[in-house]
């Protein structure tokens, strides 16, 4: 917090490596409320890069990554969770006594797995981090000041992690409009698995369930608006979510088996005609869905 | 077509069994067009066809149901799918000789065997019908005006069925913006329990899977907008999503099953950790979910 020249509070040099939905939408952000004094891009395509210059998100890029974390007060790893492995133990090396190093990925275990082995001592330099915000849409392009305005960020810091650097990290979430918490990491990716990961898991099997039909056309012509709606997230970044069901393989698969319960309970409710039965399951889902929808909407 | 008095072209008398979203949207539609001269419902709600007269969506009502299709042209049966086996007897004998009687369900195999019970010999005064609209809202005061402009209806005659019936209903439907194609039953149920029944029983599931945590209000309260968005449907109607159910009993299970082989493709995937394959996986998704989505927006 205090590293910055040109800043008496907020972040001097921030480096944000991988400058997409997520980086991108902090970097704006962080701008607007003049919370920060540089913003140095890293990425591995040049094209972007560029894209986030002419998109003032980013102040000046490097495709060279020690050039890219020099100097920086604070580094935001913004990529697909797996990418932590090599990038880590890259950066460790050019860190500055104070240099804080966060993350946003939307796993903490494997995150925590690779700080911990590239930074050993200097651990407590790192704040695990999820902003629970983004949407099916990826990319710099996509990018907006207010993503995380009344979102939730979630950190999980390990004992070791440093309050100074916790804190920083904090202000600079809540700084976006965001409401942060802690939670430890194991909860945090059993809890994910089960709000997030499991819900795209269903919308990608549906959607290839139904490319696999031989007349796929026809049900592409009467996909239904509540298919349209479950399947919006199956739009989401390959990558991304490649590397968060094997990053969070043991909760995915856990929450994965635990549906399939789900679904052989309804199959057999409709196998026995029940209707007792099916009534009182969804009226359970009608109490249930009117639940989440009154915490989104206070 | 021809029997109203007071019109030259369209229905004289509409008589709407079960004033809900579907039927009080079609007869908004229908008086906005001027093309019905009179609209009955009949309901068992007392409560509710007051409030559908007093939203101007009929002209009277009753809760006789002999009364209620007296003298009507054209009959529209809009309750949950399963109340056809006790409502189209009981009207049976009412029917006037160019009566037709239509129905709104999402089923249309149970629709017809519960008419051909009912009506016999005038079988060809039936038409089975479905418009793929509606939404999370039930009721008559969620019902709107445009609720079918643009929308799809699918029409899913006999052998038997008159051209003169099947035609007064395509205008009818073909008036409130609908476009109108045909379809036999069988296709049209096993077709919908693909791209409307299994998505609302996977919202149905995943919803009561987060009721059932023992930290569902933590659950609740970081469902992200995946979560939210995929599972809007689940605050469906349950009489008639039970109904839908169990009248397509038989294609709904089949869907089912087929799904939770979907699923366990995904889990051997994640079990094995083949990175490639999950990448597959979800690119052919997002594909999938584009084609999805560019028939929408034309």
């Amino acid at each position: 917090m205090k590293g910055g020249k040109e800043h008496s509070k907020g972040i001097g040099r921030l480096s944000i490596i991988g400058v997409g939905l997520i980086g991108g939408s902090l970097a704006k952000a962080l701008k607007k409320a003049d919370f920060v004094g540089e913003v140095i891009g890293f990425g591995r395509s040049e094209a972007n890069l560029r894209r986030a210059l002419d998109l003032g998100v980013i102040d000046r890029w490097t495709l060279d990554l020690n050039e890219a974390v020099a100097g920086a007060d604070v580094i935001m790893l913004a990529t697909p969770v797996a990418a932590a492995d090599q990038l880590l133990p890259r950066i460790s090396a050019s860190l500055r006594d104070n240099t804080i190093v966060t993350d946003a990925g939307s796993v903490k275990g494997s995150v925590i797995d690779a700080a911990v082995s590239a930074f050993g001592g200097r651990i407590s330099h790192f704040v695990p981090g999820h902003p629970i915000a983004g949407g099916e849409n990826s990319g710099v392009g996509a990018s907006c000041v207010d993503l995380f305005h009344q979102q939730k960020v979630i950190l999980t810091p390990l004992p070791s992690t440093g309050t100074w650097a916790l804190e920083c990290v904090r202000e600079m979430w809540e700084t976006t409009g965001a409401s942060v918490s802690e939670m430890d990491p194991d909860s945090h990716d059993r809890l994910l698995a089960l709000t997030s990961h499991l819900p795209h898991a269903l919308a990608f099997c549906l959607v290839n369930m139904l490319a696999d039909q031989s007349n796929a056309d026809e049900c592409y012509e009467l996909a239904a608006s509540g298919f349209y709606d479950i399947t919006r997230i199956a739009s989401s970044d390959p990558v991304m979510w490649r590397d968060i069901f094997l990053g969070n393989q043991d909760a995915v698969l856990s929450r994965l088996a635990e549906y399939r319960e789900s679904i052989g309970n309804l199959i057999r409710l409709i196998e026995s005609g029940d209707a007792d039965g099916l009534l009182a399951e969804f009226r359970k889902s009608n109490i249930s869905r009117s639940l989440i929808q009154s915490r989104r909407s206070t």
